[in-house]
């Protein structure tokens, strides 16, 4: 059985999919901060709970703690956010795959804290896939090597993103623009709104980390 | 009289602030694909109009070939995205300032990529200040120096996130959190959430490049 952990954060929930479309058997659903009560609200009860909780009312505080199997609660003048704690505990789990939910939209700071989490040694190196999901994108940062990604019909977008000054030699296989042995550098555009051709193709570089992001127009 | 370039991006309207707010003498305002035909229905005639126009619909073109002082139109399958031919030709006009609306929320591979310009080479060396603004942030990118930073009533947080691997001796002056000569590393979130104490602080670093978020919650 897959083990996968879903991570809920605080951010609009106007961004969260539908979280009942993703139970199953072996989930773990973890809260973090106002993503605990959001998780309650859609009748999940998170397994942990990570936060400072200064952002949940009295009513929503007592929900928390009635619905959650374990709650780990922090002072919220920490170095760490919420989230990287819970990330931190997560892959201590051993998973095949983290999705975190609710850490896009609104603060930017936030949002770009959150994205920049992914490439944190750590969790880059971490032997999991770990990806950030919202109602229009799928974001996963990637290490040198080979990838082979599949077509999903609702997300027709796939963007590369350099997130180290340049990434070199970047060749993408059956994309409607390809590309062979092209160094990139952060801040160029080039590898934005690719599509696949057929139903897979495979990207691969040879240094640098790389953004992948799959989207979709709403 | 300052000169202010304005650019509205494509991006949701949902996250564009009310455009009437800005106006003034000697300002000019640029239209990006659909961001033009945003500027005619907020009752802002569009100076320049800049994009392949691939998501309007034939009564918003009609519009938009109406109601804009001049039309910059390129095929939809080129290498830039229309905010960099924008702002590519923005720099050329040696405002003060640039201010690029409705590039945050929706696509985030759109929302990176507007975001990187920013510490694009032409752009984070232009003799202006271009920053990215919506309804609940700014977002500024720095070279190493000290900054003055004065308290924005409106914008209650100041985050600082690390765009290079790492970002040498940070010191934060006059922050509810200060910092001193602390090197920081991409995907750390120690500088994020911080506050000006008084009416105003500084910031400055010696190596690396540095976004700085101004944020509030909603």
């Amino acid at each position: 059985m897959e083990k996968i952990i879903h991570i809920v954060a605080g951010g609009p929930s106007l961004y969260i999919p539908n979280l009942n479309d993703y139970t199953g058997d072996g989930h773990i659903w973890v809260g973090v901060d106002y993503g605990v009560y959001h998780l309650i609200k859609n009748g999940i009860n998170p397994d942990i709970a990570f936060g400072d909780f200064d952002s949940v009312s009295e009513h929503e505080w007592k929900l928390i703690r009635e619905k959650s199997g374990k709650i780990m609660e922090y002072i919220p003048e920490k170095d760490e956010t919420d989230l990287e704690l819970a990330l931190q505990w997560a892959i201590t789990e051993n998973p095949q795959k983290i999705i975190i939910f609710g850490a896009t939209g609104g603060r930017a700071d936030h949002y770009f804290a959150n994205a920049f989490l992914l490439i944190r040694k750590e969790f880059l190196h971490a032997d999991c896939q770990i990806e950030i999901l919202d109602t229009q994108n799928r974001i996963t940062a990637h290490l040198p090597g080979t990838y082979k990604v599949k077509k999903v019909d609702d997300l027709k977008y796939i963007s590369f993103l350099p997130l180290t000054s340049e990434v070199e030699k970047i060749t993408l296989l059956g994309f409607k623009y390809p590309l062979e042995n092209k160094n990139v550098k952060q801040g160029s555009t080039l590898c934005i709104s690719n599509e696949l051709l057929e139903d897979s193709g495979t990207f691969s570089f040879h240094s640098g980390i790389l953004l992948m992001i799959r989207s979709k127009d709403i």
